[in-house]
């Protein structure tokens, strides 16, 4: 099942030589973001964990934008909030897939984000055009941003009254610092390729035509010849590394991947590094285990 | 009530065009710190959350310096601390407002830090002179330090046997790296602009007499055409988003975010960009919620 | 007893002008790691937390290499776990000192990275020629680190089909940004000077000959006429500030340490500033205090 091609109408999903390419499929409306979209991302990257040929993922756009925000083309309330509710933190902390709470008040671009986070394969932005608001924080959760030297990026929200989303507050003061972060929410500019690279939020500036080579190259060289399963516990550790508030935390999760890897791929790795051949490995990133354990804060 | 201007003896309040200057106000002391202005900036930086004509802060100094540090001028304790005490953790996880550990025990500087974090409002230091000592670290809080050419700054506290406080050590690693955070602590040296713009501490070096023109051009980029309501919500979501441990912290808390703008001045964000016009936002930054809720750690 | 040079088999122990020099000694063996040098390291970095004399710490490596990595020498589980067990989260948060977790699960270089997260002095690593694997991630935890220019660094750790350890995913992204982190890990590249430097990594390139000079002076920089009460006090602040959650949290810490410094040695520090004297402070680092308190998390 897990090798079926999904059928999504907003999304292209395309695996060829172990990278799966996720294109945003609306070019007559600039890539705009819906609920849709937000269903089938997140259908999308929880999908990936289980599906053992894709080894890494590159999200790019259709057309000359890679995604120009939410959709604003409906009427009134074009987030699809539910306006009769008062919700309170309280009902984020514990109702927090309650239906009326899942579809009147979740942030949508969170949804996405947060499958992001809990990805098992190296996550790669091919920005081939202007990202702006929700096209912008969904590539906050991604590992790497290359951009076309065509693209712009904006974080734009404040010029339309409303806030930065997607976990945004969490990825982007740990991606660019915290000074540079409060300045792109604050002025809400559109920002260029070079700003992008100075700021640390991108890798890489690339001429359009070598955007998706170059993002390729890259995801290449994130996992030939890597364990699966070891470059998911990598991802799982550094990101919750990330926000750990003491070592320990990091010393207790980092500990078990350590055991898990070594008693398994580990072995083939040191064998093949001291028989100066390359591995084969077996494990698969779909058995990797949660160690960090407990609930979610 | 709110639009009064406070009678401060350290500290001068001057409200233009929605921006509020304060000034350190000790000139012939180098506007050396004092319990008075730690009590008068704390006051300030609270005021300011319930004045709504104030849109943004901008602090600096009186004469040629920006602040000196502490004032050493009195004998023996200057810090003012009960030295009767003997305080454990404990009393400041439980006693924090007890009159004994509020005024024998609790640093001043970190007062101040904690109400400039607590504001609604985008706060920009312009650093007019020299900045030492608490001087240097009241400004961590805010969110865009500029300086003039003529500025030093310096976390002086090694050289006279105490640490660096004022909540310094949670905002420093966040603002420059934790390496370049060590290393500014231990050497304890005066540090230029050169040297600060290349660790990312400041925006960008002025000459003196452009400083505060800087200072307010910016302040009005941040909030000029803006929501108040919003920006109080952004501001809250990164600061408290860059030290949740997790980032369903941020979803939670972005969600209700996103949520109380978009079905307020978000729909007028919306039409204004719909209908290529400005937007009249008329959601106050005194009635933004706690988003993230629940205890204080 | 603090006094006496430990007997150690694979690790120099040298004290010269308040600088203690640890060098990691199996030069045959490019000073790979092993079970041995890993509590031989740790019980140093507990050790010097007494010894009053070390005002400093600088970690080298003899010969050509800094250190190769776990050594690879041996048959099969190199990293002598118990393949027996089915170590849990739960394990690792309740019995983290029980003899088969500590001796069979936890990860040697993190207990190592713990014992320099938790020492009362700077600590410099002077990274002589290659550091690879717990080579490169066990100067995370170390306060700045100076490079020779013959030196490469590698987290090669997906090479061989494991993953990151030593804490590493709590401080690499610290160190250097999460977008670096995580690159670096996925590559497993060895890394030149040039880019460790762009990186903020490492703080400077050194000739070869200068690279231990260049040590020395910093570590002086960081010690001559500093209380070591207070340097101690200033380290745990930082590291414990940047995992903090909340500004409050480092409020709560740096009141106890401002009030422990300022009614000690700070007053000799402002005497002897305002008598334009080099102070003479008395406190010592091994009578610090816990002021975070509390358990850990």
């Amino acid at each position: 099942m897990s090798g079926a091609v999904p059928d999504y109408s907003t999304l292209g999903w395309s695996l060829f030589d172990g990278v799966l390419t996720l294109t945003l499929e609306r070019p007559d409306a600039l890539n705009a973001f819906t609920v849709t979209m937000a269903d089938e991302l997140e259908d999308a990257f929880r999908r990936v964990n289980d599906h053992d040929e894709v080894r890494a993922v590159v999200v790019t756009g259709a057309g000359r934008a890679f995604c120009a925000g939410m959709d604003l083309s409906g009427e009134g309330n074009v987030f699809g909030l539910d306006e009769s509710l008062s919700p309170t933190p309280e009902d984020l902390r514990t109702r927090l897939d309650a239906p009326e709470i899942h579809d009147g008040v979740r942030d949508t671009g969170g949804r996405v984000s947060l499958a992001i986070f809990e990805c098992r394969k190296p996550v790669i932005a091919a920005i081939n055009g202007a990202a702006v608001g929700i096209g912008a924080t969904m590539t906050l959760p991604m590992d790497v941003r290359l951009v076309s030297s065509r693209a712009k990026v904006g974080f734009v929200f404040g010029r339309i009254g409303i806030v930065p989303e997607a976990c945004s507050s969490w990825f982007l003061p740990r991606l660019v610092g915290l000074p540079r972060a409060l300045e792109w929410i604050y002025t809400a500019d559109l920002l260029g390729p070079e700003e992008l690279l100075a700021g640390g939020l991108v890798r890489s500036v690339h001429e359009p035509d070598d955007l998706l080579p170059a993002a390729y190259a890259l995801a290449h060289r994130f996992t030939d010849d890597r364990s699966p399963y070891g470059v998911a516990l990598a991802r799982q550790l550094l990101y919750r590394g990330a926000g750990a508030t003491h070592p320990i935390e990091a010393h207790r999760a980092d500990s078990l991947a350590m055991f898990h890897t070594s008693v398994a791929d580990g072995k083939e790795g040191v064998a093949a590094f001291l028989e100066k051949r390359p591995p084969r490995f077996t494990r698969a990133a779909s058995e990797v285990p949660d160690v960090f354990g407990g609930d979610t804060p």
